[in-house]
């Protein structure tokens, strides 16, 4: 039995949701309220003792960290592989994973500023409770960053320069890639890109939309527009019953 | 062929060396020396687009990162596999990798301030070779690093007690796997061990060196005096002709 705990979706969220689409894997699926600090209970934090979404839960076996759970339903179950065949196009294939782990910091810069996100939400909290909520979050990185963004004046002009220049380098490194090839990683649809595609979906839609375009990057541009008709690409991206809460009853 | 491109007892470059002597697999060892910024020349970026050792060349495939190079070089050797059988043990695995690479910046803030390091090189040049150098490095967050050693005042005091935080929690998080397990990923010395072997190496002498005692973290200490008795890791550690340019003859 897959469980996968995730805040739909959020980027890290939907690489795993994708992920566990495109095998064709059915999961039970909990969805946290990240603006509710549902990630820090201490329930959740028995299960990924980090904090964050998603984490997935196998047979009791609890595994963290998207990338590192995404490699691990390809191992868990190996029908209709996601990672190339080749050692070589492997490699390559997690060289995207660790793009993908860097782009994290362009998106959370136009993320966490967005009303309904959970650093917004902390900026509403009186002091007493916002400390309350920072004393819960156990990864250091985090905690700065949702303080920040709550009482240190958000994301500096520096902050948004830097995140446009390695969203620039992660766009200008996919096109090189993709010049030569169908995919990122070789010629097979593979994890590179499911990791990626989340991350691509925002530097085309509100971190360089102006440097992600059919004139600059055509090979890229192409390469989005395919991975953005697949039928668990659709599935990941459309609100659904498991990226809402129903309403209490 | 193997040849493996590195800067000697440098952590990342430790990462790959230890590596590829536990497979028992031989190669072609190219030194460079990073504060002669050789890894910035145009020869060794058309082999490293991103200007970091180590990089692996294999029957003419370039490879890089450190953590992909030794998961690259345990797909094409299998045999002595270096990576646990099991899914799970796997994942683990993977997730003390992802540690391996958080734990560059505390490693940073202790060996890049040292005579000999490439930031304490950069220092030293007048403005203009610097700027040249500057314009030959590929990625920007390495570009700021130096730049802000050669110019900027150095590390400040919150970039250290950022970096002995972060080794904290690297420590203690493998003092409690290692109370139920002998080595970082399970029952098994695998790439977790291997990747991080460098890394505790430095928060054990210089980053935390208070906190990384035998009566604090005791699961720890003695991994690290086990680990660090192995024949492979005294040849990777100890100074020799693979870490040592010869006088130009």
């Amino acid at each position: 039995m897959l469980e996968l705990y995730h805040a739909g979706l959020t980027a890290c969220s939907k690489k795993s949701r994708l992920c566990l689409k495109e095998k064709g894997l059915s999961y039970v699926s909990h969805l946290l309220i990240l603006s509710k600090f549902e990630h820090h209970r201490p329930e959740y934090l028995a299960i990924n003792p980090n904090g964050l979404v998603p984490a997935l839960v196998h047979d009791g076996a609890a595994i963290y960290e998207s990338s590192v759970i995404n490699e691990y339903v390809d191992d868990a179950f190996p029908d209709m592989p996601l990672r190339p065949s080749g050692s070589v196009e492997k490699a390559r294939m997690r060289l995207w994973t660790k793009l993908a782990d860097e782009a994290l910091l362009p998106n959370m810069v136009t993320t966490f500023s967005r009303a309904g996100s959970v650093a917004a939400s902390a900026k509403e909290l009186d002091d007493k409770t916002l400390d309350d909520v920072l004393s819960h979050i156990p990864l250091k990185e985090r905690r700065d960053i949702i303080h920040k963004v709550a009482r240190g004046g958000g994301f500096t002009a520096d902050d948004r320069k830097n995140a446009r220049e390695k969203a620039k380098f992660i766009v200008d490194r996919a096109e090189r890639d993709l010049s030569s090839k169908a995919y990122l990683a070789g010629d097979s649809y593979s994890l590179a890109d499911i990791n990626m595609i989340p991350f691509m979906d925002r530097f085309h839609t509100r971190v360089v939309p102006d440097l992600f375009t059919a004139e600059r990057v055509p090979n890229l541009f192409h390469w989005y527009q395919r991975v953005m008709a697949r039928p668990a690409v659709i599935a990941t991206f459309s609100p659904s019953e498991e990226t809402r809460r129903p309403a209490a009853s």
